[in-house]
């Protein structure tokens, strides 16, 4: 397999916890996202995903996109370490917090919005600050109003074994962290990213650790 | 099973085609996201969804949120007129096409985001009609692009049967007429938007036959 990443790209970095949850080598494909006006715009890379968005999965000549369709699409075809519990309710728990990262925190305060922001919209930086901590502060404060209350929240998000919500919850920390975000409002999400940070499958996916790291 | 719902929120129309597409009644809650400051904040909605957002499905006394994984629980608990194909890969390919509205299209256009570039940024209602237009029309560029040019494209977003992408597009193209933005980029969305509306499922679900609607 082959991952179309970017070392900072955080949904790239949910699909690198995945596949190291699983146990499943691949060879990265570093896409660069500020360099060239941003290589994800480029022909080349379109040509692999039409919405020249980071990550993509090539398996086998076929390409997956979208980080949540690609850790189902792990999970369905290799089932050993599972990303999802067994049970309905409990599978649809575990996908609504990996939704409320990946659908109403992520997009908002992305690369391309954040561009967006200061380049047509004309803003400052002090404002596109704003925006951003805004938004994450809103994102981070919905998972914790689930984590800190609901009964299934355990060492991880859902009982005591990393799902894909945690590959979801540990990215967005990042990028909280390096917008030096005020994380102690949120101490069920941080209690839960030291123990994801613990596991050698989430420590080996960190920005830091890719081989396109600067 | 009882559903949260707004009859204009894109979010709760996808959810009412996947439960009339399957054929299941359910009670429609209205929550009105205007009225009263908007209810969905109120206390007595975080006690229903700490994320303070619509849809919510209530079923047997438990309560699931984000759309797509009421949608997912849904399709496992009611696998009659399925939501997603048979195979990893067309699983994948239609999860995707549905992320690519529910991540990337919807949350950077929705009524709070709105709400805020008007209110805490300052920003004209011109300024705001230009932000949506904007990112509504990469997210219609984007799914257009996939449909398109994959082979897999046919009279539904996957084949000829609509799954949960084709739940997604449905209401994201209402609100692109609502909005008035120029469809004619979108040819294939929009083919497969008239082949959808053709259905009792979605007209049924179509925010003008709602409860709440005004």
């Amino acid at each position: 397999m082959k991952l179309y990443t970017y070392f900072r790209s955080s949904a790239a970095y949910r699909v690198r916890i995945a596949l190291n949850l699983k146990g499943l080598a691949y060879e990265a494909i570093p896409v660069h996202l500020l360099r060239d006006g941003g290589q994800q715009l480029a022909p080349a890379y379109r040509a692999v995903n039409p919405s020249a968005l980071i990550p993509a999965l090539e398996d086998d000549g076929a390409i997956v996109h979208q980080s949540l369709a690609i850790m189902e699409y792990l999970d369905e075809l290799h089932p050993a370490v599972p990303l999802l519990p067994v049970g309905a309710l409990a599978r649809a728990r575990v996908r609504a917090l990996a939704l409320t990262v990946a659908c109403d925190t992520h997009p908002i305060t992305n690369l391309r919005v954040l561009k967006y922001l200061k380049g047509p919209m004309g803003l400052s930086e002090e404002v596109k600050a704003q925006w951003y901590k805004h938004w994450l502060g809103e994102g981070m404060a919905m998972l914790e109003a689930h984590l800190a209350n609901e009964p299934q929240t355990g060492r991880f998000c859902h009982g005591d074994a990393p799902t894909m919500a945690d590959c979801c919850l540990a990215p967005q920390v990042f990028n909280a962290q390096r917008f030096e975000l005020d994380l102690a409002p949120y101490p069920t999400i941080m209690r839960i990213h030291a123990n994801c940070m613990a596991l050698p499958a989430f420590a080996a996916a960190h920005p830091s650790q890719q081989p396109d790291a600067e």
